[in-house]
């Protein structure tokens, strides 16, 4: 079995924003040279997200707007995570509903994805470098 | 390391359906001939969901009550992506409560499963053919 | 390839519970013996979630909210599946937002986390033994 682990880092500029990372991992797994295997995404953070949807910033705009209607940030004091000091217990509740990890498949070397499948970070509490983790394990 | 690979199609009636893949995985664990080792199911597409849950008719017609509550298909012009000349914003919406995939444990070449555990495909914008990814490795 | 499993069982005493797994989980990596790989933890149960994020009660308190505004127990027969004798629906509404499983690299034999990531068991449907799968796979 071979193994490849990769950490990527990003510095968000706005406190919600979605990051496509297929290039990034694309490459890593051709660095692997794992022909057949399985490959883990996920955030390292817990008010940040990895999902797989479609590349298309109105849909993306839509999550933002959903999320924030299911989970919203203000008022602050309607959490008591928010007690503590932090003003970002919504964030923790948005990346459950997007997930905290993706699993795809690696066969013939390449990541084994649907016509639109793409793999996003998702941060819901940016303006901070934050990280994601990419572990591939395979032959 | 072994690994097995298959797609399936599925192209469902209606709009939104739920449709039982255990047989089919469990005859892929079978033909894998893999005894430990893990066995990843996913949707192909980003409209569509695999899970586990219970298979129990009632229960699915509570999903599709509850997910249409938190992300109405109607009105279409609510979401920006239907923009693109799409109407399916709210099926990649209920698609991340579903999830894309699930991961199983298999243990003596069976999946590890607890004594309600079923995989479903969930379909929110169906009548099309949709592929779903199984792909077991392990030894 | 090398492999464990494990079951863990829990009992908690409310209906509503969060219990913090990441002691026993690295417990079980240690014993593997495995270096490189992926550690899978997930709920047996079909009304119960296994998930990663903060250790802190506050927060855990604000999910148990935020659930029952999404998916609220009351009344029983708001659900159908609660029309074949189970009280339960909402805790299989609330297990598909929380999730049923993470999947967790290993690296250098131990749990590749962030500096908050723990992992949670959460129980929507309490009071009764029910189970947690750990496996681990890797070299």
């Amino acid at each position: 079995m071979k193994s490849l682990t990769e950490y990527l880092t990003f510095n968000t500029k706005t406190r919600t924003a979605f990051v496509n990372l297929t290039p990034q991992v694309r490459q890593l797994v051709k660095k692997s040279k794992i022909q057949e295997g399985f490959c883990l995404v996920n955030a390292m953070h817990i008010s940040a997200s990895v999902f797989i949807n479609d590349n298309e910033s109105g849909l993306h705009r839509d999550y933002a707007k959903w999320l924030e209607k299911l989970a919203p940030h203000e008022p602050i004091n309607q959490y008591e995570h928010n007690d503590t000091g932090e003003d970002n217990a919504d964030a923790h509740l948005k990346r459950q509903i997007m997930g905290r990890e993706v699993t795809v498949a690696i066969t013939n070397g390449e990541l084994d994805f649907g016509p639109w499948e793409q793999i996003f970070y998702g941060e819901f509490d940016g303006m901070r470098p934050k990280r994601v983790l990419v572990k591939i394990i395979g032959e």
